[in-house]
């Protein structure tokens, strides 16, 4: 039987009421005829909550028990799932991260998938067992210990079983009803997409949007999963939601697909550096070790021997930043003046694949920006995609312009 | 190095602060030059949430995803435990059930440790790791599922490790200090004792002492592993608690040891049976198969060719009880005039190994429960104890009685 991959997310399964209500949607799929795979988070609250336990017995903490500790909130979604479905006559089973197994690597608290050994399951699946519920955002490691994705690593988990299995479709099942133009809550003309190319969806997942983990949609993207998102809450229809899919299968779309924002940067700039060859890598080398991840990069023109050189970084990486610029400042490898924070700033981006065989987009942004009175700090470009820095206080202003200038309430 | 296991129960890892009031505790232990293990229980409160989650899902649960389910708040706590002795500079690590594995019979819910392979964490004491924190109540089947060894299964737990590492001791850390010679909330004259014997120990376990379980103690008894009863609230002394231990280790002891009771009775009366050979084969046999755990049973002298059947159970196995009989009645395995249950009953044992050589002890609990006006509905008696079922309502001045006139306020 052909198989299918369904995704529940914390909220969708956040009590046992919506637990049941997520294997109604299960047990409709499978009485269209499917083999399915459910994975499923922890119950909203549930992972937030162990996370807080381990923060307060150890700032610091052992990244192998932060991940025994975290991941058991799936471990229960998943056996009450399984005993729902049961209630209603449908074969399931549940299976932890281990038991597939899910291999991974050894990388803690923010592990890659490198396996998923599908025997198991479809032995079940031959037997007639119909739904095989998995905990999702745990792994095992090679040492036989527990591994975690990462925040949102149940996207992934969900990605993964589909390619592995070759499943039809991977349903992605939030609190929101499809991807959108842009944040509703930021200008009301934000728009649903009936469709958007795995290539946008990375863009504006790894720019701000949060509705998918950027890792899912990589993964959906190299092993042409096509992914749909829809929400738990509404009524099911074929037309439900956002269909992530190839490039190919999207007839008509517009330039711009969407507006992409995120409040969590900081920008940095090292005023007055020594300018020498090999100076970027003396810079972002330390910055690399030190684990600050780095997104938007500008350099000054240089005068006598000296620039600025201005970066973007997550926000709560601004103070390991610091620490590791004044320890090469110290040891000698860099020389510069001062090194200045500003945390009011906000990305905001916007995305398209008609941007490859489009020209002038960029300039476009630049003009809506410019008539707005809005300064832009920091430029990033590529194919598809431009990003600007700005101050946080124009960050609505300038989404809503670029909204309405490119005419993204209008379907293409 | 010599190896201690050390047991920590639900209310003694409640919160953060207890887990690192108990982790102390095991530094100490650690610094005294012990190699431990350490067995937690899910922080209090915590399974029986889980349980109340299965059971409101599924009210005749598939008890593999019951496992699954409630066996998720002991890795909580091992992680947590592991990460707190980390930050006290303790190398330690958790160990889930199926990672030692804890290898269990298939008996979902109720399942029975098999083995205990030693190696991996006798390796990781070699590479100087001091503390293996392991998650009670749970274990591995032979088909790669979640086994847990039902309600107090922790204990179980501990004393399998004290036993298959050689520990010199096993110390149960719980919310009293000790064993006593009755609950010291029925009579303020009950008094802790020093050392008690396995055989004494096992008895009190299994009529309603709940202060352990009783299969540990069995498992204690059979590899003579000396178990200490202590409570984690108070301060740690060499003498502190009750040291569950073999007879020949106690010196003087009282003929009596404790007073036990237990209110989950219900006693069973098959009115007017018809009395043939092989009639409580033909009673037993399907109250055995359908699960319900008869304890006393009593007949009375036959009168032309019929008789009364009186047995006690469990009170929550009445229902179970009553089918099975209908069944049999039914099929005309057996014929009854009628069955009556009597939910009012209690049951007070006396237990003492003194009592193999001493006569008249049965005979002066019946007169000092005669003296009270308490009459006494059914009798079983071991070795080393004497049961009685009697009106609840008398239960409190049963106990009292019993505890005034074998005088177990005084210490032998």
């Amino acid at each position: 039987m052909p198989v299918l991959v369904m995704k529940f997310g914390g909220t969708s399964v956040a009590t046992l009421d919506r637990i049941r209500r997520a294997a109604k949607r299960v047990g409709v799929e499978v009485a269209n005829g499917y083999d399915v795979i459910v994975i499923v988070s922890a119950m909203s609250g549930e992972t937030n909550k162990l996370v807080g336990f381990v923060d307060e017995t150890s700032p610091l903490y052992d990244a192998r028990e932060y991940d025994a500790v975290v991941s058991s909130g799936e471990n229960v979604t998943a056996g009450l799932m399984a005993l729902t479905l049961q209630e209603m006559d449908v074969p399931a089973r549940s299976w932890q991260g281990w038991q597939v197994p899910v291999k991974t690597t050894s990388a803690h608290a923010n592990a890659r998938i490198e396996e998923i050994p599908t025997e198991n399951i479809t032995a079940k699946f031959a037997e007639g067992m119909r739904v095989a519920v998995v905990a999702g955002f745990q792994g095992l490691s090679d040492e036989n210990r527990i591994t975690t994705l990462g925040r949102g690593g149940s996207d992934t988990t969900a990605v993964a079983f589909a390619a592995a299995f070759g499943a039809d479709r991977c349903d992605i099942y939030t609190d929101v009803d499809g991807v959108y133009t842009t944040d509703p809550r930021v200008t009301s003309k934000a728009r649903k997409l009936d469709r958007i190319a795995f290539e946008e969806m990375l863009e504006l997942a790894s720019l701000g949007a949060k509705v998918l983990q950027t890792r899912s949609v990589e993964l959906a993207m190299r092993y042409k999963v096509p992914l749909r998102v829809l929400s738990s809450f509404d009524e099911q229809t074929d037309e439900a939601g956002t269909l992530v899919c190839a490039e190919e299968e999207i007839m008509e779309s517009n330039i711009v697909a969407g507006v992409a924002f995120s409040r969590d940067e900081a920008k940095m700039t090292l005023i007055s550096v020594a300018d020498r060859p090999g100076i970027a890598a003396a810079i972002f080398g330390p910055l690399a070790e030190a684990g600050v991840n780095v997104d938007m990069i500008v350099q000054n023109i240089s005068e006598e021997g000296r620039t600025d050189m201005t970066f973007s970084c997550p926000i709560n990486q601004v103070k390991r930043a610091q620490q590791a610029m004044d320890k090469a400042k110290a040891s000698g490898e860099i020389n510069f003046h001062d090194l200045v924070a500003d945390e009011n700033v906000a990305k905001v981006s916007i995305v398209g694949i008609g941007m490859r065989s489009h020209a002038g987009v960029a300039a476009k942004m630049f003009a809506v920006l410019r008539d707005e009175g809005v300064n832009i700090k920091v430029i990033t470009t590529s194919e598809i995609k431009v990003s600007v820095l700005i101050d946080r206080k124009y960050m609505e202003l300038a989404v809503q312009s670029l909204h309405d200038a490119f005419e993204l309430e209008k379907a293409a």
